[in-house]
């Protein structure tokens, strides 16, 4: 399998083993048998193909077991032709030599594999700051099945139920919840302004607010400046602004970016944010032959025209479509995103899509923004829940700019049809008359994204400028 | 307020005083205070501004009572500037003479009234076939809050615990769900193939399935022949087909049909469903100065161009917000419907928008039609329950054409993507690309829409004509 061996037949080379390179090798697969595509894929890693975004279930014990989030074993990818390779790091990419260098964990061995075809797929690395007592026992990131489960078992080796999640982005509060599940008394520390900082500040505040409902402490603007050692030499406190808050856990919920450290050693084309930048079939740019997918990359933002990075499995399920497809002689493109994200804390749901209010002022939009409170279901209709839908608006076009919910059970999904709005570029006035469904257990005569919208078109009438 | 009389403000007419009407009558007062515009509504019944589609869920027992049903009351609607006249039944409009008649039905006295503009909000009316029989005790219709408290009533009395329900629609369904609450052995008569008309077969075989799982027994392709007596004058039985299915209660479920009796009368013009014909403002065709909106109206289907009648509490809202803001000296129009419903049976949810096979092929496209099983939420996460997605695009330019869904919780209002996906022109393969919302509790990482649209679009990429 030297780089010099003559091949009668194409190779496909996938780094990562996860959502975006498996889907790309599986969908490589379907468009070309064994007999015309070898496809040979790298993992460092011991797992392949499986839900990162299920690990706070996981480890919050409403998914029992680790197999579950598995959706593809290394055997079943064999069976399908693809020549997995784990616990096999690539070390190296040689572009001009269309080669790249891979070690095994097990052995330390490495050597050159040939491609014909590369993708890269090797996902993010969770922000871990250089804090003293960062490594200390009892401190944990929730990046992969490793990680949770180095979790699990510190919650059942922690001397008390006292956790410090630092972060309340969305894997900070799916930790807090998973926190609770296992009886740890939780405060979250928080650097911005209001927790959900992918929401607006006022949207935030009434996460914060049912957050607290569900007796978690909640300090923000505050930075995390050390983690102490108690006399086990395990985690005891964290210390942020100027108090310290015991700690018998402390789970670091602070966010990703892109790993592209082997990308940027290749000289491949990065963006600011440090993910690959790619064209729409998620070609590497001003590269035939190379793709890159997944939590690497940098997405097109279609309403702000911007480039972004966004870490979703959805998007890397896509990527992995559309890189499998090209890569396999056919033709895909992967348009770009609209910022669309949902999450709860127990019952409390959060979603958002488009722009905040921070995000249309940097794309160098003046827009109108609305706020609204309705319900779920009909008001007369046992279990409607209320919910607060924020709603943004271009001035001069009226063009939906984004969308944010906080509300309880049937709010955070809502957001589809924002999101799908915002793809087809509809105005505000436009969406008033969308044919939503209605019946009373599933809807106000007029649904909540309808009420923003009413309120959204008649701000734009009012003022236009 | 005799038509002779002078008046030094104009005078709206408002002809029925449910959603469509009293929403225009408030929307026409929002515009144009009382010193400038008199709004007089006419309501032959009890009761003013009521859901409708709440009744159901009334007579089942999720409502507890009837006055949470009542959007607004007849004097709240006076509080704010709204001259609404209860049981008072409008019996002719003179058209040429710009007035109409009306009848207090307490005292049986008739009057004219002037209008300077006129709003028709007539309804619908119950479909009650001609059979012997229908008129006995324990035969009843639920269109309004009276049908419903008679049905109440009638379960108290009845001297047995079976019922049939004769029409598997959505009001069918949604009743056969309520008798189940009072504890009846409940069967249902049903003249089509399958129940839920509204979907296509295989998807209404589906919702027939579901139905025998929750103990309802269905009886299909069967039309009721009669309604037999007891010895106490009361129902006993309905004969359908060469059978006799005994009822202590029978429930009549058939549909409704524009309401358009004085419509007719005054000449206006009304479509092949005998609902009233309107431009975009949902001004009567041909009539400067008389709007008309609600369930005696015929709209324009956006997907197939044809008109068709709808009878549904939002499209009666949003049109009569149109219809108050044009008559309130503003602008409004409503573009159309794209044929959006939503419905339960106990935990079963059913939801279709767009075009049925019949309806596409009727409206001159050819399709394909592809059918996905997925699951509401991640697999792995606990509550996934599976769920049937229909799709059909049109073969030619992919565009989406309908969407059919039957599942449990988490599946109806997912139509809603393709609802604003239908509005906007959407081709299948767009719709493969869509940031929907993904997180493991609201979706699997392909959202089951995504995964009908990724067959569609391959059915169509394979199959170009």
């Amino acid at each position: 399998m030297s780089s010099g061996a003559r091949r009668d037949r194409e190779r496909l080379v996938v780094i990562g083993g996860d959502a975006a390179g498996m889907s790309a090798a599986s969908q490589a697969r379907r468009m070309k048998g064994p007999e015309e595509l070898e496809i040979v894929a790298f993992e460092r890693g011991h797992f392949s193909s499986y839900s990162a975004c299920g690990i706070p279930y996981w480890v919050g014990g409403s998914v029992p077991d680790r197999e579950r989030l598995i959706a593809r074993s290394p055997d079943e990818h064999r069976a399908r032709g693809i020549d997995l390779r784990m616990r096999t790091e690539v070390t190296g990419i040689d572009v001009d030599g269309g080669r790249v260098r891979a070690r095994d964990l097990a052995t330390g061995e490495e050597s050159w594999t040939a491609y014909d075809k590369l993708v890269i797929a090797t996902g993010a690395t969770p922000v871990r700051p250089a804090l003293p007592g960062i490594e200390l026992p009892g401190v944990h990131g929730v990046q992969t099945l490793d990680d949770g489960q180095a979790l699990i078992d510190s919650l059942e080796r922690a001397g008390g139920r006292r956790a410090v999640v630092v972060g309340a982005g969305y894997i900070g509060v799916e930790m807090a919840e998973a926190l609770i599940n296992h009886g740890f008394e939780v405060t979250v520390v928080n650097r911005g302004k209001e927790p959900m900082s992918t929401l607006d500040p006022d949207m935030g505040r009434k996460v914060h607010t049912a957050m607290e409902g569900l007796g978690i402490t909640m300090v923000n603007e505050t930075d995390v400046t050390a983690v102490l050692a108690g006399e086990d030499g395990r985690v005891r406190a964290v210390r942020a602004g100027d108090r310290e808050f015991p700690a018998d856990v402390v789970v670091l919920g602070i966010g990703v970016r892109p790993e592209t450290t082997l990308a940027r050693d290749a000289g491949l084309p990065l963006g600011a944010s440090g993910g690959l930048l790619t064209d729409l079939g998620m070609r590497v740019r001003g590269h035939r032959n190379i793709w890159a997918g997944g939590d690497c990359v940098e997405v097109l933002n279609l309403v702000s025209g911007q480039q972004q990075h966004v870490a979703l499995g959805t998007h890397a399920n896509k990527h992995g479509q559309v890189i499998g497809a090209n890569a396999g002689g056919g033709y895909a493109t992967f348009p770009g995103v609209v910022g669309t994200a949902v999450s709860k804390v127990c019952d409390l749901e959060i979603a958002r899509t488009g722009l905040r209010e921070k995000d249309a002022l940097r794309a160098g939009m003046r827009f109108h923004a609305v706020t609204i409170e309705s319900t779920s279901r009909a008001g007369y209709y046992p279990g409607a829940s209320s919910m607060t839908v924020k709603m943004l608006a271009e001035v001069r076009t009226g063009k939906l700019l984004g969308v944010q919910i906080v509300g309880r059970e049937g709010a955070a999904k809502r957001v589809d049809v924002a999101a799908v709005a915002l793809t087809a570029g509809m105005t505000v006035e436009q969406m008033t008359a969308l044919d939503l469904g209605y019946a009373p257990p599933f809807s106000p005569v007029w649904d909540p994204v309808l009420v923003a919208a009413r309120k959204a078109a008649a701000a734009v009438r009012a003022h236009h400028v």
